[in-house]
């Protein structure tokens, strides 16, 4: 870890238990979750493939990859100009810069960016809902990386198609109340869901998140996998989750 | 259970632990599975409503929803006519005349039958396989019951969004590799899907089967439940499977 990158004081630096990677985050603004960990454990990217992520946040979901797959090189967008700056600032902590690119600008104008058919695998850990009305807050950075204010899930969906190349592959971290819209807008934008993942708490309970992959042109047929749980009892990860956060990366 | 009602000699008579009934079988032909006996679990029947099951068979699921709902009215629609012949045998054995009608008919005529928006409850547990291709026998009652060779997916649903009347329920039991195609469709004909569960042999295994429910003309809004588990250990059933099987019925 380099020790020159700025760190403000209301910021932190957590440890990624990656490869000796940290990530610096802003407890006001967003920190992230279980769900961008998930994401990168469910996430597949092969030796040299390149990777881009929709509303990287932190930066926390390329970071993670670059530190458990043998991707080439990974992108993150971001339209957020503070979000954008301190995401770099980790990737300049962890020495990352040939390999993880942060680019500040609107997941709306992804194809525009980055011209189309350029990526072999789009990640995203998209706002989750769709219901913006009444919020107290709707421009503050919190209201932003959960609700569904400077970009919608069609969004998220009609722009990945457009960046990925025939056969790349897009993985999206969502909650399961959304399940409808996003078969229903994968297959319109012809991203076929191959492998479906739902994440309970407990194994008992209904599930808090899914987890979805689709194929640039694949045929129709979906897998759903076994539950993924994440706690065993009160405080205590399964094996799975806790591989995920500390077990070893992707051959 | 009434005794003047004619048993062929290839035929079974097996006990559905329920109000005494018993249903008629041709091992030879198709007998009902644990997929039957879960849909008629999920299915919600309300007092004084009237449900119509697509594909029938043998009559299981109207016979196992009459045991276990305060529904009024329950009819079952069957293509083949000595499957049809055999329902009707179990409907007579049961003494359930005035609350079950068998009916002989093709699912793609449902409409022209019974007529629109008529019922409050559909249910289906219609055959899983659309690869069709390649069958030994394809006119046989066993190929009829599993692939797609009399009706698609997209004529049961379709035919379910006619027959009902508008926010009435349609349930089906069917395979998790469709699950796009079931969320498509049930969208597209305006069946909003609006709670899935998924079923599972085992809780750390890929779902069996996913069971469905959607609502004519509801919101876009699903709540995805905990996993049904089939077996605790091998031979051994869960308790909410043996509650399904030998348990009380709907209030």
């Amino acid at each position: 870890m380099r020790t020159d990158v700025k760190i403000n004081p209301w910021e932190r630096v957590d440890d990624l238990h990656r490869k000796g990677y940290h990530i610096i985050q802003d407890p006001k603004r967003f920190c992230f979750g279980v769900d961008a960990v998930i994401l990168s454990g469910f996430a597949r990217v092969k030796k040299g493939e390149k990777a881009l992520d929709l509303g990287t946040g932190t930066g926390i979901i390329p970071i993670l990859l670059e530190g458990r797959t043998a991707g080439q090189h990974f992108t993150g967008l971001e339209i957020q100009t503070e979000s954008a700056e301190m995401a770099r600032r980790s990737v300049a902590l962890n020495e990352l810069e040939e390999k993880v690119d942060i680019v500040e600008g609107d997941i709306k104008e992804a194809a525009a960016l980055f011209g189309g058919s350029v990526f072999d695998v789009v990640t995203s850990n998209p706002p989750y809902m769709n219901e913006g009305g009444g919020l107290q807050n709707p421009s503050g950075p919190k209201a932003i990386a959960r609700h569904e204010i400077l970009c919608t899930l069609e969004d998220v969906v009609s722009q990945a198609a457009k960046v990925l190349r025939p056969g790349g592959r897009f993985y999206m971290v969502h909650r399961p109340h959304r399940l409808t819209d996003i078969l229903v807008l994968l297959r319109q934008y012809r991203l076929e869901p191959k492998r479906l993942r739902f994440v309970h708490s407990y194994v008992d309970k209904p599930p808090v998140m899914v987890l979805v992959e689709a194929g640039r042109g694949g045929r129709p047929m979906i897998k759903v996998e076994a539950p993924l749980v994440i706690y065993e009892e009160a405080g205590k990860y399964t094996q799975e989750i806790y591989d995920i956060y500390y077990g070893e990366g992707q051959a």
